[in-house]
């Protein structure tokens, strides 16, 4: 196998790092996976859209299992980069700051989220971990930025209760894509926003 | 093999047609997994555990694919049978019924009942199949036992919130048995019941 330093595939329009190149396939599996399941994005669909060996493919990742691995990280990675809420403002409108590109994200990677969702459910434990990651993230998140208790306090039946409110997000987003049933994606978004404090408020 | 009709298993206390041999294996089944992962559900443990041999049981059932989805059903159809609220009585009231009755079947058949989400979710058609049954059946009565539209009307909205809700609802508590946090299951319920009527309030 060529050393890595020497490895940056065919004719590039600048000459990147192995680092480089490797971020650059992973983005690229990110986007095949916006409209193919897991299954569906094998190396060699990745080596036929990349234009580049196969070999070279598994240079960089490995096997399959770490190739899924690393793009399905990825993945999970721009969703919480993409989800964050702004800084400032009210609560509520940095809630629907986040819920609107989570369900923006969704719209647009819906076969590799569902797949993610999938895999993590049908017992693949890498799948499982990145997936309880990227929902504890954003679950955290909603505590984190709510720092001052402004919107609720955290305790146990609170964490629960948002854990709760990530699953019907999470349903609610999935079943809406594929049938919509004349809600709109603004009546969408105003009934997942307005439900967190609105199950807040049926704490004991 | 031997006719049905001759078959019926080792020194019987009563003699059983064949109907009601398999609806009795069909129960030990479900009872074998509340305790165990539908993968560790095999032909054997259930043969060693009706004291029969394996050859009479794929008699019953053909092979271990329909062994599980048989076991499956049956297990949906208890849970179908055991939430159903009473016939009268106020819709909250009614409705507490349901959800206790849920709440105390996955507690109770936790193992199974896991099994059965993640097949579902995993992509296993005939799971999905069963368990979108079961769901519908469940979500369809919070409509049908509410024909008076007493908690709340019927629109594509409302479906799709009942829908968010049942899933939400699944999470909490599969979620509370592994760790309850502090939260009695009498406060569970209490959320459970009271985020219905409280997610609909947030329709547009």
């Amino acid at each position: 196998m060529d050393p890595v330093t020497t490895d940056t595939g065919p004719t590039p329009r600048t000459r990147l790092t192995p680092d480089e190149r490797r971020s650059q396939l992973l983005d690229l599996g990110v986007r095949l996976l916006a409209t193919r399941s897991l299954d569906e994005l094998s190396i060699d669909v990745l080596a036929e859209e990349a234009g580049i060996s196969r070999g070279l493919l598994y240079h960089y990742f490995g096997n399959k299992h770490a190739f899924h691995e690393a793009v399905v990280r990825r993945a999970a990675d721009d969703l919480i980069a993409q989800t964050a809420p702004p800084a400032v403002g009210e609560p509520l409108e940095r809630l629907m700051t986040s819920v609107t590109a989570y369900v923006d994200y969704v719209v647009a990677n819906y076969e590799g989220y569902l797949s993610l969702v999938k895999g993590a459910s049908g017992g693949n434990d890498t799948l499982r971990e990145i997936y309880e990651e990227a929902r504890s993230a954003l679950t955290d998140r909603v505590f984190r930025e709510d720092a001052q208790g402004q919107i609720f306090p955290e305790t146990p039946a609170s964490r629960l209760v948002v854990r709760g409110w990530a699953a019907m997000t999470e349903e609610l987003v999935l079943t809406w894509v594929v049938e919509p049933a004349g809600v709109t994606r603004e009546e969408l978004l105003a009934i997942l926003v307005a439900s967190l404090p609105a199950l807040v408020d049926v704490l004991p």
